[in-house]
């Protein structure tokens, strides 16, 4: 992204956590594309020091796994500044809500636009530091800001650079949207003899048998359910492969065999990857959290948590966005709402 | 076991609920024996009539699926005599304390002894009616009475037919040592995408991944948790393997690998098999709910029979042998041992 973003002409700054990264880009002075776009992107500056690259900007954009968010934002807090716009670059489920609550308790208290987007923008991968190939780019990106009423202007300021983005109603729109937290840990965790096995199996059409299928639009249902007590009303994930990829089926096990794009997804070999340390604790989690909250079923959800918890051994609802991580604790659906629209607890 | 016991020298009575069997069996006069134990085991009779199996009989050997404990303890309740064993062969988790719980719910007053046994004694397979083949006959057996102060009697009875059948504790060692429990739900539902798969596939050898042996390690410390509520120090399913197969390893993957007898038990092709639809109802369900109300930390053993509810459709948690079922409710762990010692409650 940073790399796109200076071809497309603006000014760039990269922070990272990886010292060979920002050493990788420093020593070309930029990032390498190729793929979909081509080029050699300048950037500004390549730094450890996150104060460094933030400090006058006009969007920061985070662009890492979701489980990274609560660092990224305590490492900001220090400096970011009135005006400044963090975009969350997915958000996963709660990206923003987390990332305000964190400034918060770090008392920040810069009047700042914090939004995110429903996806990644990218289909990508990085062959090695300084280097990306951009595969794809969506045609269609839904942002929201928290407040809800930033929305308007955030959206676009970020249309200079992408004009496919498009406002979401608010952030529980963008987040509970997550399709990954569906098609990701239930499907991984109910795999977990053919991920050991040491077989080559692909994911989406090996791995969504009819029973997991099932499943899995079973914990959608959860999912809409904790939508509809927010007065969202959202695509069901097979609809929403209708929307994304143009595929359909009777069933989630004929949709993801009707998707050409799922054609080389291969499967995991070990259970220790972002399909169950991300998208549990940022995905099911606090989807999870929000509905037990709002007296809505979510056994489903929560026995898929557990399970991950069990057969990882970490403790993704103690660690995980919970309403109280997302600062909604003791609110009502009502009052979860405003506040999302208004930014007023 | 009928062809088996009249090859013994018994009388025998056969009851059914499958007319296609009993028609067998009345064309033949009895069971074809091959295996282990190689002749032609005449009965008395063969009928779908449980009253004219029952009548009269020393010993009612009950040997089904636990989840028909039930119905069969409902048939035999008008019939049964002052005097007479029901042998429950075997009881999985809580057969004799289901039994005598339908007995009292029918107002059954007859003073019969109620025993189960730990394992079943053969491994064998009925290739049609009237048919079967033993394949192995185990050399150590645990039977327990119901109460604890008449497993003597019946043990003695017992060794009649079967010498190598010794006393256990009491039938909450024959019921909490089901190792089915641990060894069937939850390998069997982590193993979903490969049962679905459509390939041939080992059950333990294929199916117990390091993950998935490690999660049944886990759920074994509940139930050894429990059994310690009681005042049992059972072996772990590690220490069993040892114990009845001779098969050891530094974990149970390793264990089962190095189990001969697993050499070519293969894989289910569907999820609706015994494997989930007894061993959850009559497996994990009471050990949970004993645990549950002991205050013994079970969220595995819930957590896999939730999953088998939400991937079969089926509410074994309702269904199952619950405290209430076992007509063990309101009871703290010094009054159900000494129920299960003494018969008083």
């Amino acid at each position: 992204m940073a790399g796109h973003l200076s071809l497309m002409g603006f000014p760039v700054r990269l922070y990272d956590i990886i010292p060979e990264t920002v050493d990788a880009v420093r020593r070309k002075g930029g990032i390498q594309l190729d793929g979909l776009v081509k080029g050699f992107g300048k950037l500004e500056v390549a730094t450890l020091n996150v104060a460094e690259a933030i400090e006058g900007a006009d969007i920061i954009a985070v662009v890492t796994p979701a489980v990274a968010h609560r660092e990224v934002a305590k490492a900001c807090a220090p400096h970011l500044a009135h005006g400044q716009v963090v975009y969350i670059h997915p958000g996963a489920t709660g990206g923003a809500l987390e990332f305000r609550k964190v400034l918060e308790d770090k008392k920040c208290n810069a009047r700042i636009g914090i939004a995110e987007a429903n996806s990644l923008i990218y289909a990508c991968r990085s062959p090695e530091p300084a280097h990306a190939s951009i595969l794809g780019i969506k045609s269609d990106l839904l942002v929201a800001a928290l407040p809800a009423t930033e929305t308007r202007w955030v959206v676009e300021m970020l249309n200079n650079t992408f004009p496919q983005i498009r406002p979401a109603k608010n952030v529980l729109e963008t987040g509970l949207g997550n399709p990954n937290a569906m098609m990701h840990p239930a499907p991984t965790l109910l795999n977990a003899s053919m991920i050991e096995s040491g077989r080559d199996w692909l994911y989406y059409w090996d791995g969504i048998t009819p029973s997991i299928g099932a499943f899995v639009e079973a914990i959608d249902q959860e999912r809409l359910s904790v939508a509809k007590a927010f007065g969202l009303d959202l695509p069901s994930i097979r609809e929403w492969y209708g929307l994304a990829y143009g595929a359909r089926g009777n069933s989630l096990t004929e949709v993801v065999r009707n998707n050409k794009a799922y054609a080389g997804v291969k499967g995991q070999k070990t259970l220790l990857t972002r399909y169950l340390l991300e998208d549990i604790p940022t995905g099911l989690v606090p989807m999870a959290s929000l509905g037990r909250v709002l007296g809505v079923d979510v056994t489903r959800m929560e026995t898929v948590v557990r399970l991950g918890e069990f057969l990882t051994g970490k403790t993704f609802f103690a660690e995980g966005r919970t309403v109280d991580a997302l600062g909604l604790s003791g609110m009502t659906s009502e009052q979860i709402v405003a506040f999302v629209e208004t930014g007023t607890r």
